[in-house]
């Protein structure tokens, strides 16, 4: 190779955007440690800690609870393919990018999706799930996603859980981006079936996607006609290395399961129930602070996720422009919006570790600055102040 | 969480088995870097740097070569499903679990899986890959796996190839265990399409699969009549990321891209013939070595891997307590055998960092050991001399 290219050392950022977040030191010092094999009996061990840990914070008795050795849409699929069947009825909602994919997902396993929308920004309604499961045939499946990272929309889930049961269906939900920043009650919701992402509030570098299978789920798994499509998402093999029986089936992603394990550690450590009241907390300062810099958010109110915040674009503001700022002359990632938001929309994620006063504040201080230069007239310190207000209540 | 395991620090292994290899600390290391959003500028220029050192090691200029967010059967996955629709025949070799599992992801995504077969330990005959593609209607593909992990069969490539395009298919290989350890040249030897993993000869922990697709394979895609089945795993979705699109698909495994470049860079400043002629005199220390301990290596003269040693286990000797013997008593961890291979060989890797002439020389202290432990007679220091022979000569 003729130049090899030099050392990479990342720029200095502030991850505030819909993830990855911000990850402690004790989770990138625990990637750096030396490998072990993936049947190393030491391996093993970690692995069972790793599981414990996941059905800790999914709140959930499920053996079959693990990581995927893929992003979080890698745990849409496996949840997806391993419960759909050709010719199965899923219905999906659709209200954000992530609802879209499932549907696509559903679509690439041969069933059909049964989609019940609703704008984007909004949430879909228990009546809509029943109506929908009225129409179905025989429904398999109710999908809803948990946390729209899109439009930062935050869906109830128990009663579409309940509807699903009442017809026959399983119930499966994305909560990748609630998972460790909200309560997320699998057992107790009565949720069948979940996957979620490393990367959000668990605070650990993306490439693994927890999921879990209660009984139901399994009994599904078990009564399959057909073949899973996918080789590397097939649960049943997956489980005979991830459950007892150790056997071979891929390599598994050591460094990044001791990353999870470490970071699953210290959300075991603040304990849920304080992590689900800072993620609030931080929301409704930067909520607040927002709305005294003018932006509003673009989600439904009262259904509004703590650790995803979509700002409305004022009139007149280069949303690009904006957010090339903050990263240039802040350090500061925030994410734009996607699909029918795409430039309509600020994503200000304050996930895990990116769920911190400091952060926060630093945000509306970047943010009021940007705008004063995008020629918006802000009171100095309007943004601050509010968020102050807030944290001092 | 009652009881919340504590940290965790692996126990000191040397790892000679079917992989993870051992890893470089500037790999390890640049693992542990603060992380980057998946769409920072920062990082889309280091992606572009994974993929032309991905490009230099696997001797090609095929623009579509970029790491796959899974380990190598998530690359195997994806070069089959992208490539194959529902009824289209392809010649898959089969001689381990690799090609096994190569027909078992063709036949799940609705392919025709036409077996070479050929006993394991050996390599596939290009008269019998002709022979199948005369029986073949229209075949679509020839797959072979260049190095079988599970055996130690080095397979020939470029007659398979040329025969390939001959009938009008693609050809793909499985070159998982031999990127980075032995001459992989996709566009000299013309393939089409082909997979690897990071934690093999690449050292690279394992998580990511590096692919890459030559213009005829790109035709293909192209032209398919139906959509891809795995959503995650679709090749023309994925180039819109790692292409000049920069189109948001899933979010990047970031620390595993640090790890993989950081990686790749390694082999890049040894070169790949200095890192090739490092691999063969390594495992010819090794088979010298085991030979004058009376162990035999149990793939085909003349087509023996030289990062993989399948090692015969002799009659009397406990295939599993040595290998317990070699983990607890010397911190060396070698493989088990796999399939009609269980119990009856251990598989000695020296790839990448682990192909390193003090390792084989451990490796061998350790079975000489080891096999006396188990009733062997074996002259001390036998195994020692030999390899050091090789060395010298």
């Amino acid at each position: 190779m003729t130049a090899i290219p030099g050392e990479f050392t990342p720029p200095t950022r502030l991850l505030l955007g819909p993830g990855p977040s911000e990850v402690h030191p004790r989770v990138l010092r625990a990637m750096a440690a030396p490998l072990l094999g993936h049947l190393d009996p030491a391996f093993i061990a970690m692995m069972e800690d790793v599981k414990a840990l996941l059905r800790f914070v999914f709140a959930t008795e499920n053996p079959l609870t693990f990581p995927v050795s893929g992003t979080g849409s890698a745990g849409m699929e496996t949840c997806i393919v391993n419960l759909v069947e050709p010719g199965d009825e899923v219905v999906v909602g659709v209200n954000g990018v992530f609802g879209t994919r499932m549907a696509d997902v559903i679509e690439r396993a041969g069933g059909t999706a049964v989609r019940v929308e609703a704008p984007w920004g909004r949430v879909v309604r228990a009546e809509q799930i029943e109506a929908a499961l009225r129409n179905c045939r025989r429904p398999k499946l109710v999908a809803l996603v948990h946390a729209e990272t899109s439009t930062g929309a935050w869906q109830p889930l128990p009663d579409a859980a309940k509807l699903a049961h009442a017809h026959g269906a399983l119930f499966l939900t994305d909560c990748v981006t609630s998972l460790g920043g909200a309560p997320v009650e699998i057992d107790g919701w009565e949720v069948d079936v979940a996957y979620s992402g490393t990367q959000k509030c668990l605070s650990c570098p993306p490439g693994l996607s927890p999921v879990t299978f209660g009984p139901r789920a399994q009994d599904v798994l078990r009564t399959r006609k057909s073949k899973v499509q996918s080789w590397y998402l097939d649960v049943t093999l997956l489980s005979q290395y991830w459950g007892e029986a150790r056997v071979y089936h891929h390599t598994a992603p050591i460094s990044m399961n001791y990353a999870l394990r470490e970071a699953l550690r210290l959300v075991a450590e603040e304990g849920l129930e304080a992590r689900f009241t800072r993620h609030r907390r931080n929301h409704e300062a930067l909520a607040a602070g927002l709305a005294a810099l003018g932006l509003g958010l673009a989600s439904e109110e009262g259904h509004r996720l703590p650790m995803l915040n979509a700002v409305m674009v004022p009139d007149g503001v280069d949303e690009a422009r904006v957010r090339g700022r903050l990263l240039t002359e802040h350090g500061i990632e925030i994410g734009g919006g996607l699909g029918p938001m795409k430039g309509k929309v600020w994503r200000i994620g304050l996930m895990g570790e990116s769920s911190r006063r400091a952060h926060v504040l630093a945000a509306l201080a970047a943010l009021e600055d940007a705008l004063r230069a995008e020629g918006r007239r802000v009171a100095p310190g309007a943004g601050l102040s509010a968020a102050q207000a807030v944290y001092s209540a």
